[in-house]
C-alpha cells in the first residue's frame, strides 16, 4: 500500500493540484494507494521530517517528493499495465505540458480564486499561507485578488491548447488517458476543491465533457476529493 | 524532390509559421525538398488552384495542405530514419503544443509585430492582410498594434513552459529534437523575419541557446530564412 501525503483544507478537501497528479497516476499503474490530508504547516512533520512538499509517497521505506519525479519513478519501476507516457518522446512533451499547467495556468487560477483557497484552508495554515504568498507575490493577498478579472481575460488565451486540444481527440494523451491529462486534472481539482469558479463551464463543451470523464476514471477517484 | 510552398514577403524572406514546421520535418525525415516563396494572395493559383493556405507540399502528384495534416503524413509514410513523434502518445501530447503555438503564443506575437509584419509584406498582399486581419480582430490593424505592450506583459506567461522544459532538457523532444521543437521553431522564425523584436533575448538565456542549436540544425537550414 502506498501512501501519497496530500494538502487538506478545512473542508477536509484535498486539493494539491500536484498531488492530484501523483493520485492519479498511481491509480493508472492499478497500484493500492491511499491518500492522506495533512496541513501545509505538518509537512515537516511527515515521514522522515524532512519533507517540504507535497506529494511526496511513502512506499515501505521509500519516500520520494515532487509530482514529476513520482511520475518517471512510477513508469520506470511498474512496467506492467499502462504505460503513463508511452516513451522518451512522450515524457519529454509531457514535461512542456507540466510546465504549462504549474508555470502558465495555476498562477492564473490561483490569482482568481486566492481569497476563496485562503478562506477554505485549515485554521492553523492560514498565518503561514499569508505570510509565504505575500513574500512570494509582493503584495497583500487582497492585492493579489484585485487582478482577478485580468486574470480571467488572460485564462481563455491560456486554456486554448488544452480546449483545441480536445476538438480533435477524447484526451490529451490520444486514444486513452496519459500523465498529461492527470497534469491538467489536477488544476481542475485545485479549482473545485478551493473555489466557486466553475472552470470546466469556463473552458467549454469540450473540456467540460472531457473533464467529466476524467472525474468518472478508476472508479471515480478524483469526485471523493480526497 | 518535394515543394512546399511557403510565404514570402518583400526582402523574399519566407515567414510562415506553419510552413517553417513543414521545412524541418521534411529534413528531420532525410527528404529532398525545396522551399518556394509565394505571395498570400498567390496561393490560389499554386498546384491544383484549389488550395487556400501554406504549407502545401507538392510530392509528384500528391498534394497536401496543413502542416499538422503533412507531420502525421510523413510519420506514417517515412518509416525509415528519425521519428518526428516517437509513438502514439508522443503525437497526442505534440499536438498540444502544436496548439499552445497556433492559438496561444502567436496571437500574442502578432499584436507585438503586426505593423512591421505587414510593412514586410510585397505590395500586392497589403490590402489582402489589412482587410482580413481587421476583420478578424474587429479593430484596424493599429488598433491591434496599440496592444502590443499589454501582449507583451503577457508573453513570459505563455512562454514559460517552453522556457521552464528547456531548464530540464536540451530538446522539446528530450534527447534529440521532436516536431515539437520545429512547432516552437516556426514562431521564432516568424518573427525574426518579420520583425525587429528580439524574441529568442526575450525568453532567456536557456532559450537563446536552444534557438541558436535550432538554426545550427539540418546544415543550418532555418538561418537561410528561406
Amino acid at each position: 500500500m502506498i501512501t501519497t501525503y496530500h494538502l487538506a483544507n478545512a473542508d477536509g478537501a484535498h486539493f494539491s493540484p500536484h498531488a492530484w497528479r501523483t493520485t492519479m497516476a498511481l491509480a493508472h499503474k492499478g497500484l493500492e494507494h491511499e491518500s492522506r490530508g495533512v496541513a501545509f504547516t505538518e509537512i515537516s512533520t511527515i515521514c522522515d521530517g524532512e519533507r517540504k512538499i507535497v506529494p511526496t509517497i511513502e512506499d515501505g521505506e521509500r519516500v520520494l517528493s515532487d509530482s514529476w519525479a513520482i511520475a518517471l519513478h512510477l513508469e520506470d519501476s511498474v512496467t506492467s499495465g499502462r504505460s503513463l507516457f508511452g516513451g522518451e518522446k512522450g515524457k519529454a512533451h509531457a514535461l512542456f505540458i507540466n510546465n504549462w499547467a504549474s508555470f502558465g495556468l495555476q498562477p492564473l487560477l490561483l490569482q482568481i480564486m486566492i481569497l476563496e483557497l485562503f478562506e477554505r484552508l485549515q485554521d492553523r495554515d492560514k498565518v503561514y499561507f499569508r505570510e509565504s504568498r505575500e513574500k512570494r507575490f509582493g503584495r497583500s493577498l487582497e492585492d493579489h485578488a484585485a487582478l482577478a478579472d485580468e486574470a480571467r481575460q488572460r485564462l481563455p488565451a491560456m486554456l486554448s491548447p488544452l480546449s483545441m486540444t480536445l476538438n480533435s481527440q477524447t484526451w490529451l494523451g490520444g486514444d486513452v488517458p496519459s500523465y498529461a491529462d492527470y497534469i491538467a486534472l489536477g488544476a481542475f481539482q485545485w479549482v473545485r476543491t478551493s473555489s466557486s469558479f466553475d472552470l470546466p463551464g469556463f473552458a467549454g463543451e469540450k473540456v467540460s465533457a472531457w473533464h467529466d470523464a476524467m472525474l468518472d476514471l478508476h472508479d471515480c477517484l478524483a469526485r471523493t476529493n480526497t
